[in-house]
């Protein structure tokens, strides 16, 4: 697991109670994540990176290893919800989309077994929410998530920040209910 | 989950280490397993029937209740391996086939983390293993897995039957090796 470093340091707010969301990507070759905090002061990110696992696992050894690491964030992190995006049925790759899937459902299955929601955002809801039109593209978003969150560095690899878009998309909505 | 019951006796062969192999056929909806037993007496069906899921339960719930049920079948009968069909790109319905990547995910998963191997087949030598040619019918293939596994009933649905074929050409694969 690779941890993508947020430049800006993660401070919890002095008051209230903060909502906290684990944004996943998920990808069979790399799993992106994301740990995001909304308090009083603003939005912190707690956590990034990626969920890598390597071409000569077998495809239960990698779906065990993405499972995993989702399990160790959740315990860390303590999060009220996971975001992930909603399946579409237009993907260009089949074969990537269906390895997609197999990564998941196991993400799926842990936020399940650890009694937290899944909130699942349309990809033009989150482009929408971050770079103000649907149909952004992945260098618009991470520029558009870099400024959102103040971060010093673009988030890499678009894993990463897809993951924080999620998140991000996902707190707002947690906030309007 | 609903068990097809097999109408003949399971009965466990008198000597020699029996193989004892679960097939798979994963579908969000429904997940088709069949638990054969290979020994000196022949081949015996232990067990064969579907998890079902329930189109009201959130995806979460619907990968939880596919794992769990699985889960279940291995500590009940601690099989040697998993058998599932390989993955191909070109599916009829690309939206059922992303559901069904999410369960196939679930169920590499459950199989990993009870260090069982997962064999993969081909569904063209399952085809050919089961019914001599490897473009066989849905139809065919229950009628020759019945013939096969000289049971009374044709096995329904369909989904059992692919897990019963699944679960056959697995144990002879693992025969020859």
């Amino acid at each position: 697991m690779k941890s993508w470093r947020p430049s800006r340091p993660s401070e919890r707010p002095a008051g209230g109670l903060p909502a906290r969301v684990v944004g996943v990507d998920p990808g069979l070759v790399g799993t992106g994540y994301a740990v995001l905090e909304s308090g009083p002061a603003g939005i912190d990110v707690l956590d990034a990176g990626v969920i890598e696992t390597r071409a000569t696992m077998a495809l239960a050894e990698r779906v065990h290893a993405i499972y995993d690491g989702l399990w160790g964030l959740l315990d860390k992190h303590g999060p009220t919800a996971v975001v992930v995006e909603d399946l579409y049925t237009s993907y260009a790759f089949p074969r990537t989309a269906l390895l997609m899937a197999h990564a998941r459902g196991v993400i799926c299955l842990a936020a399940h077994q650890k009694d937290l929601p899944v909130l699942t955002l349309a990809p033009a809801e989150v482009k929408r929410a971050i770079a103000a039109h649907g149909a952004a593209s992945k260098e618009q978003i991470q520029h558009s998530i870099q400024r959102l969150l103040s971060l010093a560095e673009l988030p890499r690899p678009s894993h990463v920040a897809d993951a924080l878009a999620l998140a991000f998309t996902g707190l707002g909505r947690l906030r309007l209910r």
